[in-house]
């Protein structure tokens, strides 16, 4: 048996989420059955964690487990043969042997997701389906202060949905940032060593409730020490979320050579 | 009458092109469509100029002709009402009242195109719309070189599609550069004054085999001075380009506000 860790990109438009679901077109499932089919018997896979229908990702991970000796695997042509059966909107960007010790969701040491927002006047036919469009003005510096406070461990019990799971709802955020990339293209930046259900969706619509001036900036600091949903802004929507990268220990020296 | 200049975006996947094409799905024909509608009555416009079936724009600039007063006309409402109008891959960023004198064509002193490249060893899920996927390694400074040898005053007689129109080939290249935007991401940039029909595709396939290591990069000063289109290289996809912007005489302060 080899164990195998994959580096998966998805546009998530078509995708009912990345998690299994019966009936439902999802990134498991389309994943699942191209492996299935390559490898001749059902396959499983395992993602690092969950992301919501409509959410993308350029850096994804999974792992399976093949029936196959290492020496006996050709790993390039699996990648290669792997894209050549799924659709356009998913692929595998990298595959690489991982020991038996190696698990995509417990091992992840750290998450880091890129929510886009485009801050113009009219909408745009080229960035709509990864950038969420705002029409008015937003104040970049209010935002850059409401996110800073964001850095550190704080309890997320407040920026979770309320269908959210029995995990811890303590959080250590490594990086909170703003960024603006020109022509009304403003990048929120977030890694965190895990996220709780939909946390990076509240928070932005936190941070753009703070650029239009309905909330102050201290705000998000008084909705993380309140715990209370309600003092939080709305969910922003999925398209504007990307899971950019998921952190493992050194030791496996994942996907170094891309 | 009023004569209107129009910043036009396009995703140029689901249009055969910009240009007017009985029964066929275009830029212009939904545009005109749309201004149509609005205006209740059939309204033509003007492009700055041609964009193949497949190629995308961000910068594209149109006018039109309206028979209302300056003063009576509400741009900002017929930029939203526009805008609701279209499908979601066209869109008018922006609408600006300019003199009689202003042609979207004849006006235009130049183009910039960007032609995006993905050069790493599986596809994407996320950029295969706008970017050319080549999994074999470029060398990015080979293609430098070729690159420079654009700028300046050329005969492109050798770099068209041979079904061409008859306007000069002697195109002014004020910038041909190679940009690495990381994780195998490269933009080829080229602005003239004009250009001829497919030039930049096939220097952008010129670029690509000089890459490659099938042509030498002096290649492309070679082809240049023999004006021959069997020594410049392939046509590359249409997907990977985008009309970037289009430049007007500085007296027009053409969409400045943006």
């Amino acid at each position: 048996m080899t164990r195998i860790a994959m580096l998966i990109e998805y546009d998530g438009k078509r995708f009912h989420g990345s998690q299994f679901q019966l009936g439902l077109r999802t990134v498991q499932s389309e994943l699942e059955s191209a492996l299935s089919t390559y490898l001749r018997k059902p396959t499983q896979i395992i993602l690092s964690g969950r992301t919501d229908q409509g959410v993308h990702a350029v850096g994804q991970v999974g792992h399976v487990d093949i029936d196959e000796d290492e020496r006996a695997l050709d790993l390039w042509r699996l990648n290669w043969a792997i894209n050549g059966i799924l659709k356009k909107d998913l692929s595998l960007r990298s595959v690489q042997v991982v020991p038996a010790s190696f698990h995509a969701r417990f091992e992840a040491v750290q998450r880091e997701y890129v929510y886009r927002l485009l801050n113009r006047s009219q909408r745009s036919a080229v960035l709509k389906d990864n950038h969420y469009f705002i029409p008015r003005a937003l104040n970049l510096s209010s935002m850059q202060e409401g996110a800073a406070s964001l850095l550190g461990t704080h309890d997320f019990r407040g920026f979770r949905s309320t269908n959210a799971d029995k995990s811890s709802t303590v959080c250590l955020v490594r990086r909170a940032e703003i960024l603006n990339k020109g022509e009304g293209q403003l990048e929120f930046w977030i890694a965190a060593d895990h996220f709780v259900y939909n946390m990076v969706r509240i928070i932005a619509g936190t941070l753009i409730e703070i650029g239009l001036g309905k909330k102050a900036p201290e705000s998000l600091a008084t909705a993380l020490v309140a715990k209370d949903r309600n003092l939080a802004g709305v969910t922003a929507p999925s398209w504007g979320l990307t899971l950019h990268s998921v952190y493992y220990p050194d030791k496996y020296n994942l996907f170094q050579a891309l």
